[in-house]
């Protein structure tokens, strides 16, 4: 169905679509490719919430030429007025002739409109080409549209032996540059970055994109059911900072709020903050992909309620022994059935540490 | 100094030697090749101690050919009579020309002692080419020669998150068959495998070669300093097993011995092996290579004790948690510049999991 030269413009619309990675949230990023008899007349990326789509800015390019072109799109046009009018409306009065998807609306409730709209004023209409990669490259929208969660990574730097600490909390640095240079990457694409009470605590990270070029940083949200990090915390310096709490001291709470800071509360029967809610929360608050960067122990919580889709574990050539700190604090298991399964994706060298990108599997595919 | 030639017959002769890996020990794996006018006329390897050595083959097959011809030997040719007669004398009555030599004989005592003999025949000799190749073909040798000590390779299979069994010991399998049928290679190439008693004691394990054709099964050493295990171990039940022990029970003793077990003493003041000695006393036994395939206790003794070289480890794509065992039982910690420094070598996927080769730097090299 898809000859040699759709791959190739889909590629390059990918490509397009790839130059809003830092930038789209709470928007997909999509690129836009239209050619006409052969050539490429127009091309467009959506940039930012609330500018023109991508359709909208490779149509504009083409002006006259988009009558009877192919338009290559990463995903499904919009058939709704959003912010801005339906996409699928602009290619039916641009005249195109055909449109290839790479892949529909994650959202099932809008799923097939735009695609409908164009089948229906008569346009050619062909989808699923590099479905996979479109899909990859706007994990956490679908995420979030699909389940009503984000996407959640969670990031870890560890010894071989994997250890994230000494006993005595030291962690810095058990990586080196070159990892840490690549995490501001992962940083830079997270809608949010979510840690605990514990790391900000312990390391007073500031969490905030450094060293690469960005116009955004991304929200960080601090768990910390007890109120008990200071006001001082250089995480709340400066950005936009969310503290989810299950406290209801209401002296803490008046002292955050009065530094700027928002406060969630989101507890639950126990005391501690609700990540199953928290997580839904964050979805409503737009928030497709959510970078973790915390400790063993909010991560062995995520882990264990089922709410950790991808690790990003940076390892180092060195060893800390078993007295130093671990990855994940999560209950004993008894056989190994129960073990928590994991695809690993990609695994490579990144200065003298080596990356490995690994997805949890669901129990049951385990 | 090196042709392209040169290089291109010593790569033959250190794969000629490659052959063999599995059945040389105590000696060297050796490889020829004889050379005249741009010609192989007789190659060879050294396959088993007592066995003719690979100059001799290759000059065997090469007959009167040899005469001016270019030798190509990935170590020294040897200067003394050993189980057979030295070879730099069979080289210098052949008449070659020149003898390429990778590199030189590692042991202190007689490195030299054939290039001088071979120079004071008028022969051309140089040395170099592929040394470094050469070194790392008999790194277990050069290990014996050099330091009195063997080559320790330690092996170890664990989770994503460093972990080798879960809290009461299960640990089958983290790992599976593919990463499992890779370990067996690196059996066969090891004189000797070491174990602990707490792993016999725990998963009865036989530490032989299996599902690969080799001749020769590595001795198997047991370390087990209060003679804790049964003689019903599976374990003895065949081939070579020696127990170490720091034990004078006499009843304990006697009944290994007569299951034809060889019991070795060597206790330290304290109570265990002496691991120390256990290693000059392999090194004095032949062993070149050591693979260690023990548990956290063990292996975390023989880092702190500095005798690790090598950590072949394959890891799992899954996670144990904090409860699960470790790698390294090792004391705490309380600076980072305490860590043990690794330079990883080598990772790749072996089967689902993957395989990382390291080595361990010495403190100073940190």
């Amino acid at each position: 169905m898809f000859s040699a030269a759709d791959h190739e413009f889909m590629t390059r619309a990918l490509r397009l679509a790839q130059r809003g990675l830092y930038t789209t949230t709470p928007n997909p990023r999509v690129g836009c490719v239209v050619v006409h008899q052969g050539v490429v007349v127009g091309e467009g990326f959506h940039e930012r919430a609330g500018d023109a789509h991508a359709e909208t800015r490779a149509l504009a390019q083409a002006g006259s030429r988009a009558q009877g072109a192919t338009v290559y799109v990463t995903l499904e046009p919009c058939a709704h007025h959003g912010r801005t009018p339906p996409c699928a409306d602009a290619l039916v009065s641009a005249g195109v002739a055909r449109v290839v998807v790479a892949m529909e609306d994650p959202n099932p409730l809008v799923a097939g409109r735009g695609l409908a709209r164009l089948r229906a004023a008569g346009i050619q209409v062909d989808t699923g080409l590099l479905a996979t990669e479109a899909r990859e490259l706007n994990i956490g929208f679908v995420a979030r549209m699909s389940r009503g969660r984000p996407w959640v990574r969670v990031k870890s730097a560890a010894s071989l032996d994997g250890r994230t600490a000494l006993a005595n909390g030291v962690s810095q640095w058990i990586t080196g540059e070159a990892a840490r240079r690549d995490v501001q990457h992962w940083r830079a694409r997270a809608c949010a970055i979510l840690t605990g009470s514990g790391t900000v605590l312990a390391d007073d990270p500031r969490l905030d994109v450094r060293e690469i070029a960005t116009p955004r940083q991304p929200r960080r949200i601090v768990v910390d059911s007890y109120l008990s990090i200071p006001v001082t915390a250089r995480i709340f310096k400066q950005g936009e900072t969310v503290v989810v709490t299950a406290s209801d001291d209401t002296g803490a709470l008046n002292a955050l709020r009065e530094a700027g800071v928002t406060v969630v509360e989101m507890g639950r029967p126990g005391g501690q903050v609700d990540l199953v809610r928290l997580m839904a929360w964050l979805a409503e608050q737009g928030v497709n992909e959510l970078m973790v960067e915390a400790g063993a122990t909010l991560n062995g919580a995520l882990l264990e309620a089922g709410l950790i889709d991808e690790l990003l574990l940076y390892l180092a050539p060195c060893l800390l022994g078993s007295t130093a700190r671990g990855l994940f604090v999560l209950p004993e298991f008894t056989t190994m059935a129960q073990r928590i399964t994991l695809d690993i994706r990609d695994v490579r060298a990144v200065g003298r540490d080596w990356r490995v990108l690994a997805r949890v599997l669901p129990a049951k595919e385990a």
